[in-house]
C-alpha cells in the first residue's frame, strides 16, 4: 500500500514548527521563515522557484526526497491559506493557495477543512480538493488519487499531530534548524498522548544547515 | 567574571530532558536512562565510573569539556536526590546524593532547596551546601567558592529554566538523543516567556550518539 510520508517539517531548537500569528504577510508565523533557511539554500528549492544554483549535499537530498514518487498531498487548512472560519475572499479575490498560479505539487492536493469548497484546478496539474469529513476520508481519497505512488502529508503541526495520533504516518522527516523561536506551534505537543511510543528514530543526520531526523513506526 | 555553564543536558527528540516519575530506582525518571546512552559510551564517563575504554571522539569532547576549569557546581534539589518536602532519611539513612561516598565533583556543590540542611562533606573534595535563599544567592556563593574558575549548572530542567529566565547562563550545551520519551520534563517549557529571545545557537555538531547544541546570550 502507498505510504504516508512527511518531509521537511522544520523545527526550531525549542520545538516549534511554525511561529505564532500566521497571517497573509507571515505565512509561516512570526519568525517562521528563519526555520526554513536550510531549505532555501538547496538546489531543489532553487529549481522550484526557478532560480539557478543551490547546494547539492545532505540538505538537498532530504529536500529532493520529498518530491520522489509522490502521487497526492494531504494538508491542513492553515497550510493552504490564512482564511479561518467560513471561506471568504482575501484582498477581494478567491484564495487559491500561497503558491501562485502554478503550485509546485503537480498532483491532487486534499485540504482538510470544516467548510465545504469546490475543487480549484490550477495550472501544472495541481487540483485542490476540500475534504470536510475527516482525516481518514482525506487519506482514502488521496490514496485513490495517488495510485501506486506515495502520499505526502503537509502541515501544519496540528494536522501532523492528528495523523500521528492515528498512527497513520509511515515516515516522518523533520529538520532541526539552529534557531530559537520562543513561541509557536509544537509538533510534539501534549495532545499526542502515547502516540510517540509507537514510533522510533530511524535516522539522525547532520546536514549543512539543519539536523535531519526520521521517525517511523516501531517494528 | 567566571561563567555559568551548562553541559551535557540530554534531550529527547520530543524535547524532554528527564522522564516522568523520578524515584530512587529511576533517578532520571522513567525512560530517562535512554537519554544518556551517548554519554555512557564516552571515555570520560568510563573514567568517572572507573572502567577502561570508551570512545574519544565528538561526544567525548563535549563530555570532557563539562569538567574543564569548573570550580563549583549549582544544582536543583531533584538532581541531588529523590526526597521531596522536608528532609527525611531514605532507606533508613541520611541522603547524601546519588553518587556514592566519592562524588565526581571534587569541588563545592550548591544545592537549591526550600528546606535548610547542614553541609555534607564527602570524600574527594566534594562538599554539598544547601541554599535556601534563592538562585542569585546560590550563584554568589558558588562564584566565591570557584575563585577564578567557572561554575557548572546541573539540572533538573526546572533549575535550568530558572537561570535561563534570569539570563544568568553564559553557555548552555545540550545533546539531542535519538529517542522519543513521550512524557517528562521539558527544557523549553512555556514558562520561559521571552527568555529564549536573549539567546542564540552558537554551535550544532553531530556526535556519534547525539547531536550537540550550544546556546549563548545574543551578542
Amino acid at each position: 500500500m502507498s505510504q504516508l510520508r512527511v518531509h521537511c517539517l522544520s523545527m526550531s531548537l525549542d520545538g516549534f514548527v511554525a511561529g505564532p500569528d500566521q497571517s497573509l504577510e507571515e505565512p509561516l508565523g512570526v519568525g517562521g521563515e528563519g526555520l526554513h533557511g536550510w531549505m532555501f539554500q538547496t538546489r531543489t528549492w532553487h529549481e522550484i522557484v526557478g532560480e539557478p544554483g543551490g547546494t547539492e549535499a545532505v540538505d538537498d537530498g532530504f529536500m529532493a526526497r520529498g518530491f520522489e514518487s509522490i502521487g497526492a498531498t494531504v494538508m491542513g487548512r492553515n497550510m493552504f491559506g490564512p482564511v479561518r472560519g467560513p471561506w471568504a475572499p482575501v484582498a477581494g479575490e478567491e484564495w487559491r493557495g500561497w503558491w501562485g498560479p502554478e503550485p509546485p505539487y503537480h498532483h491532487p492536493v486534499f485540504v482538510l477543512t470544516h467548510h465545504p469548497h469546490d475543487p480549484i484546478e490550477m495550472a501544472g496539474g495541481t487540483t485542490f480538493f476540500f475534504v470536510t469529513d475527516g482525516i481518514e476520508s482525506a487519506l482514502d481519497q488521496a490514496r485513490t488519487a495517488a495510485g501506486a505512488k506515495d502520499l505526502r502529508l503537509g502541515g501544519g503541526a496540528a494536522t501532523v499531530r492528528q495523523y500521528l495520533r492515528a498512527g497513520a504516518i509511515d515516515d516522518l522527516h523533520y529538520a532541526i534548524a539552529p534557531v530559537l523561536l520562543g513561541a509557536g506551534e509544537r509538533l510534539f505537543d501534549d495532545d499526542l498522548g502515547d502516540a510517540t511510543e509507537r514510533y522510533e528514530c530511524v535516522e539522525m543526520t547532520a546536514g549543512e544547515g539543519a539536523t535531519h531526523v526520521r521517525l517511523a513506526p516501531r517494528r
